[in-house]
């Protein structure tokens, strides 16, 4: 069974308290056969925590239960803070303190705090007070805040101590994660990066996609807060803080690619006399149907742009991306073109809309 | 209901047969409510037949049942030609005689045929020949032939009578169709253009989507082919034949855009050191997650390229896109990018793999 | 010396009357020693009738004197037909009548006729009437016409007799030349094919480039012609008609290409700060300084759109060069960008502007 | 004049040792006229110094009289510094010594300094040595390599003084040159950014073109370096040091942009069947005629791809004018598609040789 077999690979002994020896064989050969494997982000998929060995042996992963489906979860007893109550860390906070854990919430503008304390959350007056009364803290800020929100005055830096867990959940570059890292253990905290796939309603839903590596440890001590945030989390068991990064930096280049293409086929659809819904209808019969695609052109086609995820961002992931295809001499043709399309789209005051507004570069 | 809805838009007298009052709204609703539609095509959905009326009333299209999911259909009475047995033809020809269909069918190379006449279909010599023994005859052919099947000696024209149906099942450019439905009613013949999306598998599994614009009485009279063959069917009801193409080449033109992103994301995680098994595993979890990524995915991983649509075909379909974008002064910069990762492609030799062997271009 | 080297690639009899013999080695020297070579257009340079033979053998070429540089040819006393007289048309006949030719004019306006009957020009009422009372007819037309010009009602084909020559200097796509050579040669008639690169002031200057590929004997009738109307004329003695028209829409393809990203350069200037004006002036010193560079950006500052070269055109010629990369598996990314940039602009309306107007879709 | 016309918007005090009233309106007018502007760099243009005031009064330009043109210049009697012996450093070091000026120079490899202490140079152990010892320190730098030679051990920031000139000419990003200027201000010296457009070849000949920012009263104290080095040099007198950085990178991505493009056109002639020597001699014949085009299509017909200009520096331009972009808001599709062809001739291990070798990425 998949836990023999994980036995020649993996260090076993922490994973005990996470109940992996629940996972039996069917739930594993369901995620490795892709005839059964649910196509669809909205069905009930197993989410029992388990590790998933790859043949190659090159990485591991594993997926958390997910609070959202089983209903509920035994909070952590650790005294968690959050740094950034955005699109994002909103909904996350939500779902920890319905969850039952300690929140303890910092943000730029502290008006934003007023409704979580309200739920229960304590207001931290500064990130370096947050980190110094929580034993993990997480933060999940815009991508250009989140270097100064370590290192600046009252930064997170400040607050370290031996022991002290440190979560970066923002999606910044690998080059940042490593500084991150890197400054965090030299003064003896944890530290661990944890990007999320997503949107503010699977935020909402705590139905986030969660990518982890750097300090194993410290994934472990997040299970409750993962299972409370999230439908499912990897941790990359091979590899540096930097990776988690990395990896989220490609999944948001092919979703920015593929929204700019659904919005090429739906205007190229109009320009040529064809209806957009009725592309729509087609589309969503046949195999590339994701929930994804669905949402985003029924948005369009409401003409609604509010945003779940900010043009901007995918616009700076695209930017790193093809960046990073740069160090590694890799050509990324579709995503500079994509990069060019959302560029228009900025210069058209689209920037803080969802990243379907990418639509607007297309008929303007 | 949607019916009265209906009645001030279509003309409703043919329908009848079709038996259109059998829908109820829920049905339609269904369809129209996106958090409530199925996002994957691998689940059962409401196939009974209906029309669907747009809110814009632009379109109308309709929905045919399919028996690759109600197990059986009552076939048409009329004599059924097929020309072409490819990787797209073959399934459908099976389909249309498992359901009972009489299927008099020719291939350019005849051994082709001989499977299917064990299967009970009777051979026709020429296409001249199959229009004139049959009432209905349908194309399936590759893009570059089928004019020359239409035009060529003892071809479709010379068999075309008042009253015969020709259909055109072959991905070619609106232009074609335009000159080819011109050239068949001028000799009293009725015309469909209906190209299909889908693979080699799906048309197996008589699971294809259907793509109809043209003469509606012929779409009507083909509906248990439709069945026999597709998962579901549109008929475009504004427009002349030549939308259908139009239609089905943005869809291609969005599927090889995207098959391109994915290949250049699974590549770029290689590249950057990632496990693409993984990038492939969260992939799966979030909202893109579609029977498309997945299949092509695993795949790519399997280094298996066994076409399911040829690439050579697909990069023609992006390039007549390209092109419907050129006439309409409509830039399509993500199809420009990933026709010329095709054109690489092609000159690795991929032309007669599959679409995903796209990947190919990325690591040489 | 060539003329020796020349004797064992090259037909040598039908070039006496052009004087070949009266070239010399330093001419010859001249055109192979790139540091010799003079960079700029506007400088005079041996344009004395020469062959030359390429040291691959694969293709050989000839050029011109011009008339405009040396102030006067003897013109053939073959009677002239000329059909378009359009941007590039009208400059061309101009130069043909100033250098004494008899010349018989139809344009599909026929008003524009009336200023070069004035000038001496015969009236032809149809192309097939000018082909009919002409030795030569030459044609440059816009490239959608040129196909109809010759098959159409009265057209050029219902002129041809044996012997008659007919010069198609339009810019359409090899194939489109190829069709219209059999046309012409299978009704006894001649065919040279004789694209030309430049602008409306080179032609109203005589300074053409004239490009030509077909009947070799064509090409020696027409020297007088185009002496009077290029600077200089290439034959390109292997390969058939198509060849010429092929190597110019490649010509084309650059230019088109290069014109973009100057337009982006200057417009990335001001974007980000930068004087236009001395981003010019620092262009102009450069390696890269051109007559090309120079008016195009010098019009550009001063607002000056005025149709050189239609933009409409030179997007055409980006689309053919892209599609015979395409029959050639050849990719063309460059192209491929720049055809959408002037797909933007044509959707601006720029399409009967100069090609510089490309400035446009990068501002708007 | 343009003396007084300059009175109005310059201050002219510092200017007049360097006989700006030798100017005179004919030379002026000679660079306004582009009808008159000699399109070559080959040929003698007037280098005489002067002030080129632009109508819209938003910058100011000085061109400097070269002495590879006028055959000597008064070497200053400054200290003269320089750091790095690469390949423009190389040929720039040796007409610095040619026209009388005392050199120290500096290398990262020791060895390269032998042949310049021949002919007369002086030897610096360290950077910061060669700054103490001079007034004036130029440094030509990989541009990787520009920052840590400021800021590291033994660097150029431990050696400057109150009064101490330091002129980057290295091709770095507009970021990196506001901070060196910061950093060398800020104890006491005078900066100026001075980045070449040449290449080696022109480096040589004293036939770079400089393009300077930053204090004004540096970049007079230079006028007999810069005519030893250069052909000509502008101010740019509006605008911060960082200024000349974005124009130098404008004018690389245009380059760059160009030459994939031009590598494009030679590479298609070919798979389509014709003669690249006849591309390049119609080409040549053309308004685009340029040295850069000439030398560099003569260079890849000759399989000769020597570094003039390294192929990774001008990625690596294209990826920092690309990202001003990103800054500006501003699309560069164009740059973007050229940045993945030289990514993909660097996967193809040409990063060391000439930009032209960009041609491999269209032939493998």
């Amino acid at each position: 069974n998949s836990d023999g077999k994980g036995d020649s690979k993996v260090k076993k002994g922490p994973l005990k308290p996470l109940k992996i020896l629940e996972e039996d064989d069917e739930d594993l050969s369901a995620l490795k056969d892709p005839s059964e494997k649910p196509a669809s982000s909205l069905e009930p998929i197993s989410k029992r925590l388990k590790i998933i060995e790859e043949d190659s042996g090159s990485t591991s992963i594993q997926a958390a239960d997910s609070t959202a489906i089983n209903g509920s979860v035994t909070p952590t007893d650790k005294r968690i803070g959050f740094l950034g109550l955005g699109l994002m860390g909103s909904g996350i906070v939500s779902n920890l303190l319905k969850m039952g854990h300690v929140v303890t919430v910092w943000n730029r503008t502290a008006e934003k705090c007023d409704l979580f304390i309200q739920e229960g959350a304590r207001l931290g007056r500064t990130p370096a007070e947050v980190v110094s009364m929580c034993d993990i803290t997480f933060s999940c800020v815009d991508p250009k805040a989140a270097r100064d929100l370590v290192l600046g005055p009252s930064g997170v830096l400040q607050g370290i101590r031996p022991g002290k867990c440190y979560v970066e959940m923002s999606t910044v570059d690998p080059e940042t994660i490593t500084e991150l890292s890197q400054l965090v253990t030299s003064r003896g905290g944890r530290f661990l990066e944890a990007p999320v796939a997503g949107s503010q309603q699977l935020s909402n839903d705590g139905m986030l996609v969660i990518l982890a590596a750097g300090d194993r440890t410290v994934y472990e001590d997040c299970s409750s807060c993962f299972q409370a945030m999230g439908k499912t989390s990897f941790f990359l068991v091979l590899g540096e803080a930097g990776n988690a990064a990395r990896m989220m930096l490609i999944l948001n280049m092919v979703q920015g690619s593929f929204m700019a293409t659904v919005a090429e086929g739906l205007t190229l659809a109009q320009a040529t006399g064809q209806s957009q819904q009725t592309f729509l209808d087609i589309l969503c019969q046949g195999q590339m149907a994701s929930t994804f695609v669905d949402q985003k052109c029924q948005n369009i086609l409401q003409g609604n742009f509010k945003p779940d995820y900010y043009l901007k961002h995918i616009q700076k992931d695209l930017r790193l991306a093809i960046s990073m295809g740069d160090m590694a001499n890799h050509p990324t043709p579709m995503a500079a073109a994509a990069n060019e399309v959302y560029k228009r789209a900025k210069a058209l005051d689209q920037s803080d809309n969802d990243i379907s507004a990418v639509y607007r570069a297309y008929i303007h």
